[in-house]
């Protein structure tokens, strides 16, 4: 048996997710049936994370032990030949066989994305969360790091999930960009009048909707519905009443999975 | 009567291209539509140019006159009710009587997109070329730029159109960004490993497939199938059968249309 660590991007417009549900098509499934494909068995498939329905991928990481000898590259070709070119491996490599994505991630990172701008942009409507209206960015930049260091998000969870602790620590918390730009301009992203504001965050751990809990408080912020201070009461108050209304999906990327670096497992026998 | 110029970003995907054809949706077909609804009458509508299907803009500029009189503001927030969240109205005026959208237009600047990674890119499917291998971006650079200036362009027109002459100015051309992206980087741009090269061309007029043809000539180039100098080749040349082939529609993006600045108009007897 040999050990892989795959390292996916997705396009989760039109997914239930990344886990497997009863209807429905999740990106787990689709690793999943590719791999039984290739390995001629079952194989189970560990993601480092839940990503939710509509919610997208750069650096999802998941985890599973193949029969077959088969070098990593040739194991990312042979996965994408059997994938939709929604969801693509961009890196695999063979790891000892402990590895677990999810026990074993260290930190990971979310963004999001807000299209702030009097019209919708066409080019956005599926990876950003439309915000008109007037909006202060820079409050919502000095609120941002308020939820930086080791406290207890309960007032920032979703509802539906139990976890053993709700105590998560929060290394960076930032609004990354926030730039006037226009169509005319040389920059890379596809623009159409209006203003991309970028959301970061990296963390030990995220409670269920966190991230969008956040979000969607940030922007009460920037609409002058909240004040700045107001992020510290919810966190005190550990009532989910208390934050702003959950982010829509398709503005949050999970971009990044930390792990120890781990030996390079000794070449498979074949 | 009132003029308006209204100015669009569409997603082209899925629509046959500016152009009203006999079957299939057009974005002149939907603005079309939706004036004849706003308005109570057939309303013809002009465009700068055509765009192909496949093709995407980011500020196409079309004109009509209406018999009612409406703000600009609210003509396009009447349109965009209409329309499909895939064709914005982002901006709208009221201009003379006389202006004409695409004999009033004094200049152009298109934008392709390309995407370079040994991987697709499941966020830039349908907004830039997926090209893989060694490219030589330094050469594609040096290249860019001599197609600039007054020349015969019959060497990089497509088959199918008869312009009265293929003489055209271009002003610029120039790959604008070369820059190597990864994931975790906090750029504004949706990536996942690779590279994304944009070109970016500006001038008086453009033939048929002018700028998918130039660029595809400038990934031959880039890839070491032909000299930089073969640009010069081609167009001393005249004959497309020695440019490289057609870079296909998703890349690109009519950017821009200039004017001369109209005066405005009077205000609208209603």
């Amino acid at each position: 048996m040999t050990t892989f660590k795959i390292t996916l991007a997705y396009d989760g417009a039109g997914f239930v997710g990344w886990q497997r549900q009863a209807s429905g098509m999740s990106i787990q499934k689709l690793i999943e049936d590719a791999l039984a494909d290739l390995d001629g068995r079952d194989v189970a498939v560990a993601g480092a994370g839940r990503t939710d329905a509509g919610v997208h991928a750069l650096g999802q990481v998941a985890g599973f032990s193949l029969e077959r000898a088969i070098a990593p590259d040739t194991l990312a070709r042979a996965l994408n030949a059997r994938l939709p070119e929604t969801v693509r491996v961009v890196a695999a490599e063979e790891v000892p066989p402990r590895f677990h994505a999810r026990f074993d991630a260290r930190w990971k990172t979310y963004r999001y994305r807000l299209w702030h701008g009097h019209t919708s942009n066409p080019f956005e409507r599926q990876y950003a969360w439309h915000v008109s209206g007037a909006l202060d960015v820079a409050a919502m930049a000095a609120a941002a790091p308020l939820v930086e260091g080791r406290h207890d998000f309960a007032g920032f969870q979703g509802a539906g999930s139990d976890p053993n602790t709700t105590e998560r620590e929060v290394f960076s918390s930032r609004i990354v960009r926030s730039r006037k730009l226009s169509t005319t301009e040389g920059t890379e992203v596809i623009l159409c009048g209006g203003e991309l504001i970028q959301y970061e965050i990296a963390g030990d751990g995220f409670l269920r909707h966190m991230v969008r809990n956040i979000v969607g408080t940030l922007v009460e912020i920037g609409r002058g519905r909240r004040s700045v201070e107001s992020i510290g009461e919810v966190l005190a108050s550990r009532d989910r009443a208390r934050a702003g209304p959950t982010a829509p999906a398709e503005g949050l990327f999970l971009v990044h999975v930390a792990y120890d670096e781990h030996p390079r497992a000794p070449a498979t026998s074949s």
